[in-house]
């Protein structure tokens, strides 16, 4: 999507990824095949760009500072940006000390601490690794007193505690920072499913005030950030409050409505910002659901999405594929973007589209 | 334009140009460098194809039959509506047979067939090469009987003479045949300077009436075509009736506004058209402009625009950049689109936008 975005301004994309022929091939003009800590690889990147940004978060920090000094290439956001934002512990306690609201949380570095831990937050809580999380991966909750060491267990290293919240939604807002201005998009009510994205609806059933709140509180968590470009911050709503769940450091999931339903996509809006330009209008056009495309059943095998003439028949749907060739379970394959006046006909029309969307077994 | 929109829908896109990296290289997946009449490597793309599509009417029409018949691959448009369209006196002629109001015309093989022409059709008139024009090269206007042999010297060939239409205004409506759909655009009003389209803006400021006429002709110039596709039909709107100028067999500049103006962009339904999908909806999602970024100046030079960063702090303005190298007087180097409640004033910042930009000498 960054691709499809960067043509029309005129910007030459270059990309890296491990996979041969990724899914940006086709959209980008060229493709470095390496890994994300292949610090020679990135300088060539380097060598040939004006500047380094990611749309994945799992891309590595040092190799990154490396060839931002070694090359004298800006890269944003910033490298200790990333660093902070992958350590979940990190990113929290970053939050909490700039007065940030954040649910209540503890470091766990044992079976004692996280018993103390769940004794003070309370049963049940989400056990997270600090570190390597992505779609609910890293993520366990805790029932019971009991479940703790098991739970430990399962972590892949050291955690991090938090109170579950008992939320009245889920809200997402995208926000970019440029050269020396900042913009945040129209609040989204995000719904997850085994702490993976299914629905978005912008812009979110909130109040007026919830939702002035939540581009505030975005403001804010663009203060704590250094570096340019799109943020994804996802936010609990909760007793009138907006808590910050958690950071993205790129275009994210929840914002992939503003193709179609803001004035700038966000796509756009990263580029503009990491090279520089003057950020886009961040205005809805009108109201705007979004569902992703999941992967199902229970193994991997080549990606056949089965009934997608019958979805395009709809006249609000526009189909968003990402060209993954193989199907996985719960594996982000596409999306659906709708647009129209009534949000209630809208989310009826998605879940109806997403039901008939199937992959051949 | 193509190949951004055909990411999203799955599709790869494989295209054939002479131009080694071409404009459409970034966002395509693969080029074949060969010239539009190379029947051997139209044939190597049909191999690897399941439809093949153009978007540029000076494409040989007589290769693309060829490859079709001994490749077995649907061609769409069809070669034969190609032929039809690059002839403009037979395009002219199949309109008024069929009894499409069209300007009057007649051919001229010969000095005297001219003269006899303006006889009947008055000064001045349009003398038009019946093939290879564009962007109003092979167009002349012949002011008086004296200017006649000079006028006919000029042509590369073949031509026809037309009556000058006293019109009210140009209008343009993007029409789309599907696999058993047919489907138009709101009518578009064009602003030609020296035959080369300026600005449009949706909906033209016709009256109800006019408006839904023009819609209704397209419907009927759809008729005659075969093949699927997207068609921009150019027209006049002359005494509150509707004649055609003109029919291009592909998405068309004064179409580029569907973009961000409409529910379904111009190529993303050329592209539904051809491959047999449904086609999406052509309706209007609000008052939209276009302006043309030509070429300046005299002579070719590498294309560096200037004052992009102001246009773009325009948050009505959406930027697109062809990817051209070289400006050349007059060349379409990019657009922009502006989309509001007010036509009036995007057509104001429209044209102060297009002035600011300007290329380095």
């Amino acid at each position: 999507m960054l691709g499809e975005a960067a043509a029309p301004l005129g910007i030459t994309l270059i990309f890296l990824d491990p996979t041969p022929r990724a899914p940006g091939h086709p959209v980008a003009t060229e493709q470095i095949v390496a890994d994300f800590d292949d610090t020679d690889a990135i300088g060539r990147l380097a060598e040939q760009s004006d500047v380094l940004s990611y749309e994945i978060e799992l891309v590595d920090d040092e190799s990154l500072a490396t060839v931002r000094d070694r090359h004298d290439v800006p890269v944003h956001p910033a490298p200790e940006t990333l660093s902070m934002i992958q350590d979940k512990l990190v990113q929290k306690r970053t939050l909490r000390d700039h007065g940030v609201p954040v649910p209540d949380f503890r470091a766990v570095g044992s079976l004692p601490e996280l018993r103390e831990a769940l004794d003070e937050l309370g049963c049940p809580a989400m056990l997270k690794a600090r570190r390597g999380g992505y779609d609910g991966r890293g993520n366990r909750l805790v029932r019971s007193r009991e479940e703790a060491p098991r739970a430990l267990k399962s972590m892949p290293g050291d955690c991090m505690l938090e109170e579950l919240v008992d939320f009245e939604r889920e809200v997402s807002v995208m926000a970019a920072r440029g050269a020396n201005q900042r913009r945040t998009y129209p609040a989204t009510e995000t719904v997850h499913e085994e702490e993976i994205l299914r629905r978005t609806l912008t812009p979110a059933r909130s109040s007026d005030r919830v939702r002035a709140r939540a581009r505030e509180r975005a403001v804010e968590v663009l203060g704590l950030l250094e570096g340019r470009g799109v943020y994804g911050i996802e936010m609990f709503e909760a007793g009138g409050e907006i808590l910050i769940n958690e950071i993205a450091p790129r275009p994210h999931n929840s914002g992939h409505w503003t193709i179609e339903g803001a004035k700038t996509s966000q796509f756009e809006q990263h580029l503009r910002a990491v090279t520089g330009q003057p950020l886009g209008s961040t205005d809805l056009i009108q109201p705007t659901v979004s569902v992703n495309i999941l992967g199902t059943g229970s193994e991997s095998r080549p990606a056949r999405l089965r009934n997608v003439r019958s979805v395009l028949t709809n006249p609000n749907i526009h189909f968003h594929w990402y060209g993954k060739r193989e199907v996985r379970p719960l594996r982000k394959m596409g999306h659906l973007t709708l647009t129209g006046a009534d949000p209630g006909a809208l989310i009826a029309q998605a879940d109806s589209a997403r039901e008939e969307l199937t992959f051949s077994p």
